[in-house]
């Protein structure tokens, strides 16, 4: 199990921001994030996209802010656990104790998806329009063959029957995927919807090399049906001409994108509105002792979905929890540009 | 008399966003600021010193704070009236009528100290620590010789009787008036306090020439009396060597440096604590209808002074007063990556 002041859930923008504040307040904390990197909605959705209402910044795309954020918080380097997402968070009567601080100290036990257990005195929610989930096929009766012939994680090539798959997916994701596969000797399909693929020099080469060799084949059309009653035997697929094969095939890997989902806040018992967490916009504190939430999952009266505005809340935040773990003494505002003590957990002093 | 949808009073760091975020919603403002320049505090009291908190920027220093804001806002370039302060803020039931809009809509007045008259909707009072004034000469009794041989702000060398001044002051601009009026053939004494003055290369080459040509002359003491009935004749110096000496002179011109000052508030009818105007933290309105403050002379509970919460509380003043300028339809929440609007106010579609 492991410890630490705060538990941040989500590493987008606010997250990483929220770490940053907390680090200046003098607090540890470590981060949970859905994703394999960080950034969320700015990475995952957006990475290449100008922002123009970063204040002081009059343009940057989506991916520098998160390289940036990610910078700024280098002095506190916190753990962040990436690819699962929080399952339960429990306040545990005996949570201070273990910590060895003052009983009246809230404890937090927090689980995730990936069998972490870690523990902490406050948590930051800050997940933003949600975690981010692979987007599911649609394909009726399709789901029961999941985990079993249909992925829509990582999958070990040792786990493919018969060294042949179906990769299917107009992201990036896909097509590096299918490339993957195709070099490691899998027979492999790359089946995508739209009739453009958007594929970068490097993919190109790579595609072209595997197409010569028959490991790769590329098949632009959709998926009708999942043939097989017990087992996946083949995809009915309808090609842009709008004919229709029979595609044999025992293993699907979709890679459609993911999409957000917050769908733990009932879980989590926070009180929400239209899925949105209710905060108190003065310290950001949810109606659960110790959970505070930031930026895009939160409302108040005013609430704006902006960046900036979640880079206000996730300050405020750190203020409020670094009053009381020292006992609700009050936290003097100190400036970076002239504390002694900020600049040193910075390590500019 | 000039119209515009907003008067910002302040053009420091939430000034300049402020104005920014107004562009944004489509609407036109004017700033008023007491220096001759723009960035308040930033560009006055720390211009070299670096800022490590502004989020998405790991370091910058806050010179170029200001200057990254000015780039920020040019695409809606507002006229800041410089060097000069807001005497009074009039709420006029014919302001709306005179701006032929509906007459439920407000209408401010606004006149300067340089005898501007503006008129406006809504008012936006970000003045920070205040609006900075120069600092004064404490030596007893010097005041009566003010505006006639005592002066803080600039002089036409046409005033200066009989080609001579002493100019008192440590600050660069003390340095840089001395030259001034030195190389316009006054002769000029440069009283400074400090043993050791910051000249630059610049400055440093300009006075070593005068030096020579005996038109500038520099003593390092204090004053210790204005000597003179009804006139301004001498000043009794206390040098370093702690030797006194008597230097006539009937001007003397003080470039102290500024310090900031918010005593305006009360005559501008705004509900205060600890001089500081009160706000609702959902909007950023003050008691007077049509007057909002943002950045460090507000207060609400859980403020802290810092300028990443003067960028937010600008951004939701903003949407306050753009809801209520379309007769309180709802705004929606644009986004500058995706909205076609806003990229063409910004002028990057």
């Amino acid at each position: 199990m492991t410890h630490s002041d705060v538990i941040i859930v989500g590493a987008g923008p606010c997250g990483l921001f929220q770490a940053f504040q907390l680090g200046l307040q003098g607090l540890r904390c470590q981060l949970i994030e859905a994703l394999p990197f960080s950034g969320g909605q700015c990475t995952e959705l957006y990475p290449d996209k100008p922002i123009y209402d970063i204040p002081g910044v009059p343009v940057l795309d989506a991916k520098q802010l998160r390289d940036q954020l990610e910078k700024q918080l280098k002095p506190f380097s916190p753990v962040i656990h990436f690819n699962q997402t929080v399952d339960s968070i429990e306040s545990n009567a005996e949570g201070s104790a273990l910590l060895n601080e003052p009983s009246n100290e809230p404890g937090l036990t927090v689980t995730t998806s990936a069998g972490l257990t870690l523990q902490s005195r406050y948590v930051v929610i800050a997940t933003g329009a949600g975690a981010f989930t692979p987007v599911k096929l649609r394909t009726e009766g399709i789901e029961k063959f999941e985990d079993r012939q249909l992925f829509y994680g990582k999958v070990g090539i040792e786990h493919l029957q018969q060294k042949q798959a179906v990769v299917t997916g107009d992201t990036s994701a896909a097509i590096d995927t299918a490339i993957e596969l195709a070099s490691a000797d899998v027979s492999t399909v790359l089946l995508h919807r739209k009739r453009r693929l958007q594929i970068d020099s490097d993919q190109q080469a790579h595609i072209a090399q595997l197409q010569q060799t028959n490991k790769l084949q590329l098949i632009n059309g959709k998926i009708l049906r999942a043939a097989g009653v017990a087992v996946l035997e083949a995809l009915e697929i309808q090609l842009q001409s709008r004919d229709k094969i029979m595609l044999p095939t025992n293993t699907l890997i979709a890679r459609l994108g993911n999409s957000p989902k917050n769908n733990k806040l009932e879980k989590w018992q926070l009180a929400t509105q239209h899925n949105l967490i209710n905060v108190d916009p003065t310290d950001f504190s949810t109606n659960r002792d110790a959970i505070y939430a930031v930026g895009d999952t939160n409302t108040y009266p005013g609430k704006r979905k902006l960046i900036l505005c979640g880079f206000h809340e996730a300050t405020l935040a750190a203020f409020a929890i670094a009053k009381r773990m020292q006992s609700c003494q009050p936290i003097h505002t100190l400036y970076t540009t002239t504390s002694t003590v900020l600049r040193q957990r910075l390590g500019v002093s």
